[in-house]
């Protein structure tokens, strides 16, 4: 029972993997990146200090590309993270050895998260099964199994080093002398997993 | 890390306490009576079977009367058992030692299922977690583990022995002299979970 989890290095994505292999799964743990930064290789470190299998996805540009004029022509991320998040998902599902895909996305998520007709539509469309551990999670029982498991580093900063789409989306928006801060909402404070408690 | 997990004995209630317990938690199950019928019992059998704690929680027959009316009026036991099931999880979470509450339900079912806002209504009013191990999984996942990990008993049978609302609605409504079967769906095969595999 192998299954690829899309992967950020973050507490949901990681909290994610701990359940799936409570349940008994073969964990296979996968970063997107679309070639133009290697933050996938923040992910990687937090993987391995986790102690799973890791890989790089690479998805091509133009979805970054078409994601940062939706975010521009909007004047917010939001359907921009969806839209890399479903061709993420898609991808995964499309590669011949994936039976079962899953992601951190929680129940209190605006974005990315499919609706039942988005969810089934992607298991029906590629043959696979798609599981989301945290879906019945609220954020209490979300940080009360986090602060359980992992160390985590939360610092003040722009940008931490992390493996999300928005790093290189941001990027994408700088190259193109838009500042992200015009589009996304300001965070002061991110989180990164660190490795696992005790 | 308690958590107080509605349990009608059946295969979706019995991976969900499974699940709970593969992530830390201690597992008490509860199944809801309104003292009209002693089919809890069929839970209670289970939950032994499978090494849980459990009680019954018992609500006032006014609400199993409630639904009885809707269901009457409606045609359909939908509404009903939406009716009871948000009731069972308020009497469970208005009891002064619970702090988390847990059900079976899951993606794909359409009742009983708490939508957002009430989920969260839920976890505010009663200052509990609500936590539901299987939302995010989808029927495929939920066979694999359930084929997994439960020996079932599959019968033909209008009524197996169980412990969900539904049977002690069908018994008011016979009460009532109103043939169940003019409102409930008709179905063919009923499971029930006897114990562990191995």
């Amino acid at each position: 029972m192998l299954v690829h989890h899309l992967y950020s290095g973050g507490k949901d994505s990681s909290l994610s993997a701990w359940i799936l292999k409570r349940l008994g799964y073969e964990v296979e743990l996968v970063t997107v990146s679309f070639g133009t930064l290697d933050n996938w290789r923040f992910a990687r470190e937090t993987a391995e200090r986790l102690g799973f299998e890791h890989r790089v996805l690479y998805l091509s540009k133009e979805i970054l590309e078409t994601a940062a004029e939706m975010a521009i022509r909007e004047g917010h991320p939001n359907n921009a993270i969806q839209f890399i998040h479903e061709r993420a998902l898609e991808a995964l599902a499309s590669l011949p050895e994936v039976e079962r895909v899953s992601d951190g996305t929680r129940r209190d998520d605006r974005v990315p998260l499919l609706d039942l007709p988005k969810a089934r539509s992607l298991e029906d469309r590629f043959g696979v099964a798609y599981i989301r551990p945290l879906l019945g999670l609220g954020y209490r029982t979300i940080r009360e199994l986090t602060g359980k498991l992992f160390v985590v580093e939360v610092r003040e900063s722009e940008e931490l080093e992390k493996a999300d789409y928005e790093v290189e989306l941001r990027h994408l928006l700088r190259e193109r002398g838009i500042d992200p801060l015009t589009i996304f909402p300001r965070s002061h404070y991110q989180s990164r997993v660190l490795g696992w408690k005790e």
